[in-house]
């Protein structure tokens, strides 16, 4: 069979990855260093991404807010790990003027030069620290509970679209509370957000656990993630949700009054999904024909395609495809309006066709003459493209039939991908009990070895820099320990000593 | 009677207006210099406003898409007069790293400076035409409709927040088009799509028309604007809608093959709302005590607050408030479902229904045991806070009839608004025939003067710019010029020629 994609998932898993992203229209570079223009479909996927988690995000009782785009370098120098963390990846504004350089272009004005340099903010710790210690005075005013949908810069010295850029969109949630006890149920629960978020609206099978302490997010005390297995068995960190202790309160000053009259320091939290959750999608979900998008986050869920010839009868078949598209329209599926597009641009109805596949709308109608006459439509369902015999499977069936079954077909669609991702994901950890087995797992040559899962004693400081050492050299990482895995029961793969958790290697993203 | 700001619009209209913004939890200076934090309450406005906003603009074709945030200083090179008006006031991002300054802090790394610094985009019209001249090859890829939401930098030397911030929030629409018609056709529809809106949703009356050659945006062939009147009588620029010709177009290399097979320069639009439009609404629809909020763009539109007294009957009142909460959510009013919040955080009610009222939530009930026993509540309409005497007019009604009415009443409320400021706008444009009459008007001393309508002979240049010279003594700007005023049939007011159009002349933010 042939497939709509010059290149295969199998032949170059990266070139395939650039490739669904310009068939699919999904984005492009930008010719800004490291930025990418997000196009209308990739734009859509990611308006539906924030519309669902955001619903989530409020109905757990957070709101939303604002915060500046830019910090004063005096805010990051406040917390030790956290400017360390990042400060070799910080666009830094200078200056806020420019003037003629009297050869036709332009400088910075050096008479405009910022008393004290902004950085563009990589996240929002600090600044949104300084705005809960105005806001904190008493335990009446905790806990605090915010969100804010942003741009953020991280100069990344590689970048790739959507996993890594120096420019991205996420939402960053950040929460103040009186107890330790409180803001680490915080940080579980939105954990548990992303995860039912992932698997329900993304349909991405994902592993919730704690990340270790190498990976802990610059200032916090523990951090913990979702990790998405690729279809090259590489592993990608979705989400992150950080229980930061005291130390960003202690850093920007964030005290409250207790019931008792005496000041403490409040607990906080931050938690975030980006962008990078698109490029997620894509190498969970994506075919040699393209993309697959879930219904949930499809922008359209059901494309209409007429077969028009330039003639007079094209108004008739337009007629009946716009009342085929009202009809689809009234209806509900997955608890939400169904979204249902009308294409007339002026291409060629085989053109559209396999734009929408490599685009990934979940449901693709065709209406030919043909079809009208006998009041049906010919439906192609994006996630069981083909036959057995290899050839399209496109399904002519009474337009009154589909009507009916559309939400549910929409409702199996988004399963039939979760349970996919969700049996390949199943299917690709396996247990190592030493570190040989480990090795050999993961030995030059073995392609998509997918993850290992061993148990450790959870070494820290100097044992653990050897751990991910020995670790590196197989181009491996400590994803998590995921928070459903059986205890500990026998030794660490690492130091032979007791172990006391389980947890994941992989490579990754 | 006693309001609930400390400060009125007579008294100090400036200092009242900061005073709303503080005491409805809308924005607080962020310690960033010129960048706010926009608060829940405020963040909720804009969100509703988004959402409203966004449906419009989708519904007349346009697609989003995001575009980076860093623009090289190259791309702005080549528009001149694009860049003239933007070059003083750019931020400008010089290096990528910090690295300890030895002392204790941290500098921009010299060793990381940007080879080509990068401009944070004040508006985005150059590296949106640096992708369309990628995307448009021919006739058949026109036109391109796309908008962005997103945040922008302009360094102003004097914020105020929300009206003249250093960074805002906004929405850039911007398309290509085969004809100087069809963009034309363009910048107006979407004037319109603004006017109605702002008049629709926001409760804004505003007088939609073209704005002065002087008045153009930097690089466009005609600028459009909706003018909204303050309460002190000063106009805001609500929303402008830019026809750039092929300005952009030449400078980007946006190029077309024709039908014919020629290449032709396309001709291209921008237009864009802000933040800026919560700024309208409290300087519209305030008054002393604090903001109202049209129930349209309300994040609640019905605010509950049970009298608790930390007693066991809590318990029923909360149940008997939380059914008619969600008896109200069940409703639909001005065609969308309900808002309505249950108030149970940890104050006293009078606290909080004095903050709800600051706040401007379009209706607050409150109910106590009696109310409770009697199957009532008690209903406080923003709009209508006083009765005659100068009491709070709190009506008590059985809660049936309250639920049956409230989806009127909130489009009572949302009208009623409108009206009020519709009727002020009307009486407060008067004509003047001559200068003398406008410097009359205008006098020194005169308290909230309005604007004038005059005619005008249109002048261009130096007579233009002479014009503007003897209205900026008074302190005066031309706003626009109506698209709904009566045709010209005087002289100009300025030089005595026959006239050719009517313009309003003001004092604006």
């Amino acid at each position: 069979m042939k497939h709509a994609l010059s290149v295969t998932r199998d032949a170059d898993f990266a070139a395939w990855y650039q490739s669904v992203i310009a068939e699919a229209d999904l984005a492009e570079e930008s010719g800004v260093r490291g930025c990418m223009v997000i196009r209308p479909w990739g734009y859509g996927i990611w308006e539906r991404i924030q519309r669902l988690l955001d619903d989530r995000i409020k109905a757990t009782g957070h709101e939303n807010c604002y915060f500046p785009l830019f910090i004063p370098l005096s805010y990051f120098e406040k917390e030790a790990e956290h400017v360390e963390g990042f400060a070799k990846e910080m666009a830094v504004v200078t200056h806020h003027r420019l003037v003629p350089d009297g050869k036709g272009g332009l400088i910075p004005d050096p008479a405009a030069k910022l008393e004290e340099p902004l950085v563009v903010r990589p996240t929002s710790e600090t600044v949104i620290g300084t705005a809960f210690a105005r806001w904190i005075q008493s335990w009446r005013d905790l806990p605090v509970l915010i969100n804010q949908w942003a741009n953020v810069v991280r100069w990344e010295m590689r970048t790739r679209m959507f996993l890594r850029t120096s420019e991205f969109l996420w939402q960053e949630g950040h929460t103040a509370h009186a107890t330790a006890d409180e803001a680490r149920d915080e940080t579980r629960k939105m954990l548990e957000v992303y995860r039912s978020f992932a698997e329900d609206c993304l349909a991405l099978p994902v592993v919730a656990g704690e990340k270790p302490e190498n990976e802990r997010f610059p200032g916090a005390v523990a951090t913990y993630s979702i990790e998405a297995m690729m279809q090259d068995g590489k592993a990608l960190q979705a989400g992150t949700s950080h229980f930061l202790g005291t130390n960003f309160a202690a850093a920007q000053n964030i005290r409250f009054q207790n019931a008792s009259g005496e000041l403490e320091l409040a607990h906080t939290t931050s938690w975030g999904v980006s962008t990078r959750m698109i490029g997620g999608v894509i190498m969970v979900h994506g075919d040699d024909d393209g993309l697959r998008v879930p219904p949930r986050i499809a922008p359209w869920q059901i494309v209409i395609v007429p077969m028009l010839r330039d003639q007079p009868e094209d108004e008739a078949l337009i007629a009946y495809a716009k009342d085929i598209q009202s009809t689809l329209a009234g209806l509900s599926a997955l608890g939400e309006p169904v979204r249902a597009l009308l294409d007339l641009k002026p291409a060629k109805a085989a053109t559209k066709r396999w734009g929408w596949v490599k685009k990934g709308a979940p449901i693709v109608i065709e209406i030919g003459g043909r079809d009208m006459a006998g009041g049906n439509v010919s439906v192609i369902r994006r996630d069981r493209l083909y036959r057995a015999d290899g050839k399209l499977d496109a399904q002519v069936m009474p337009r009154g039939d589909f009507e009916a079954e559309a939400p549910a077909l929409l409702a199996a669609i988004q399963q039939a991908l979760h349970d996919e991702a969700r049996a390949r994901l199943k299917a690709a950890i396996v247990p190592a009990a030493d570190f040989a087995a480990v090795e050999a797992h993961f030995a030059e040559g073995v392609k998509n070895p997918g993850w290992v899962e061993v148990q450790w004693a959870r070494p820290t400081g100097a044992a653990l820099d050897a751990v991910v050492e020995r670790l590196k050299a197989l181009k491996l990482t400590i994803r998590n320990a995921p928070a459903d895995a059986a205890a500990a029961d026998g030794v660490c793969v690492f130091t032979g000593e007791p172990a006391v958790e389980r947890v994941l290697l992989a490579r990754s993203y």
